[in-house]
């Protein structure tokens, strides 16, 4: 019975098919005379021949990026984007970011924001309560849920010169606006939605199976967690109109919850870093291999898998070179609070090398 | 399948026994050299001799004034409170306001705090949307659990003039912080943890059973009566100490749910302004003779209030004159929102007054 740290929610959302259309609304009533242009940062999955093929709400003074989304945003990417942006507006700043799309292009915009009132390099801000000045106003616009990105205190962003995944661990990473319109779910492909969506499940069960706990977060990670059954369970397809509000209601809620992570995160986090999987099916690789520690929830997502007819084709490190498995190993066991959480102080010994190797050769 | 209005979240909660003690903290962050002083709002059982029996945070710039609250709050008294705050901090404003104790005096911090940076009487804002400024900063601590004004964007005020209760409803009237600590409910006597615990139950299920819904309120709602359900029925004493932190978390949960209320909250609502009766003691009467429109959440308040050994002496308007029958069939049926939700359009033919009345007598 400890207390928990001051835990900040998100301050607005607004929630329906259809909520799309209050962005103008949202946006316009952050432009003034200092700060005239928006900025918005959009899923290159929206490009059209003529621009968006979403209707922002866009004048003469905002700047619209398409992010590549094939890889997961890197700290290199983010000074990049920051850097465009300081160009763009120039001594100005824009009156609000905003990001529509999946993880990486919520996370990108929620760096920038904190970038562009902030001096120095993303990497400086990457860890625990660095970063010093509020951001600048966020909207966020989730446009595949599971990510928990559009309530979440960070932005995960790869680092590859110190071989890690770390965000900007920060109150002011949080979005003042969300804006949840499951009508942008519906044109996701299966896989991705599938592999997105019980990113909610992994990281709620995570926190409910870990030592780091509290009333709130676990009543939200099981409502969580609850909604997943139902989407990927329950009757009917899991892009159907009721399945696409509660699997963003359900990323909403897991999000908010924002518990600890477990096993199942870090041995991810690895296999992003070092392979370059994408967030949410590394995370399905990873427990695919943690029945011993997850029989429950092992045998669950199993069954998720078989009944959404999800292929997770295997032997993506069976072959792979032993220097390869070796920072695979170290890129997992370097997630020191998530394991702890998961397995105890003595998660090493649980989890040693021999263990943790043959786990991703098994994958 | 609509679209939300877009809704408020409490920005930040602590959560935990003893998380009082975080409150100097938080209030000396907002001390500054153009507004020095706060101002606190105390439930009067809270009075000790020699001052408050809490450990408050005061300085020599602080005003504490204890909050009689065996009647709820009505707008002359709201008046008078906020009048007294300027002559006392005359030109500035205080930095912040904190309210402790329940659901009165959270209200009538968040009433104060609006009038003190809005011109005029707590009248003029008695309704929707009608609050143009921002309030002063608000920290809220609740210290009975299960009203969810910790949460709610409104403060209800008891207006005899007009005949009715009714709130400050805006986004302006919900804190800025709130602060959960069980351990400041060990000390509530049985039947007012009951009655005031009770209210979430009440509330959340009124929602869940209305026609005005959404994934994210039901989802809420349904976490809040299920903690609700533990503590009322779950093995072990409603106080103790699991249960004192489930019960806060309910009425946070519930809270954050900000559903719309049914058929009890205006038969409530009538018994509190004709009879004065407090807000948690008449939702159990009202639901104690609605057994014909809530049946099965009427036989689980009945289980949970013979479980605990909680007395509702019947016959509290059996012998009253028919003026005052009169006006609360009048009190009841003025609430047109709650009740359309709860029995839809034709609510007047469903509730006409005879069947209101006999409901009343029936108490």
């Amino acid at each position: 019975m400890t207390v928990t740290r001051n835990t900040k929610n998100v301050p607005y959302y607004q929630l329906g098919f259809g909520a799309f259309a209050s962005l103008e609304g949202m946006v316009d009533a952050r432009r003034s005379p200092e700060s005239p242009g928006a900025l918005f940062y959009v899923d290159h999955f929206f490009r059209g021949d003529g621009g968006c093929t979403l209707p922002l709400p866009v004048r003469g003074d905002d700047l619209v990026v398409f992010v590549n989304t094939e890889r997961e945003p890197t700290v290199e990417n983010i000074d990049l984007l920051s850097g465009e942006a300081e160009v763009f507006f120039g001594e100005r700043l824009p009156c609000c970011v905003t990001g529509i799309g999946g993880g990486s292009v919520l996370d990108t915009a929620k760096a920038v924001a904190n970038l562009l009132t902030n001096p120095g390099r993303a990497e400086d801000y990457q860890g625990w309560e660095l970063v010093r000045h509020p951001a600048v106003y966020k909207i966020g616009v989730p446009t595949i849920a599971g990510t928990g990105a559009e309530c979440s205190r960070t932005c995960v962003l790869t680092n590859h010169k110190r071989g890690l995944k770390l965000g900007m661990n920060s109150d002011f990473t949080v979005y003042d606006q969300i804006l949840l319109d499951p009508e942008l779910t519906r044109s996701v492909p299966r896989d991705q939605f599938f592999f997105t969506g019980v990113d909610t499940f992994m990281h709620c069960f995570e926190s409910l199976r870990g030592s780091y706990r509290n009333v709130i977060v676990d009543r939200l990670s099981e409502t969580a967690v609850d909604l997943c059954r139902e989407v990927f369970l329950g009757r009917g397809d899991m892009q159907s109109d009721d399945k696409l509000e509660k699997m963003m209601v359900a990323s909403y809620i897991g999000g908010m919850a924002a518990g600890n992570t477990g096993a199942v995160h870090p041995i991810s986090a690895a296999l992003s870093t070092v392979l370059h999987l994408p967030h949410g099916k590394a995370n399905c690789y990873a427990l695919s291999v943690l029945g011993d520690i997850y029989p429950e929830e092992h045998a669950l997502f199993m069954e998720m898998k078989a009944e959404n007819g999800i292929d997770l084709p295997p032997g993506i490190c069976r072959y792979l070179p032993d220097e390869r498995c070796e920072a695979l190993y170290r890129a997992s066991i370097i997630h020191e609070k998530p394991l702890t959480n998961a397995l105890g102080p003595d998660y090493k010994t649980i989890l040693n090398r021999d263990r943790l190797i043959a786990l991703f050769r098994a994958m």
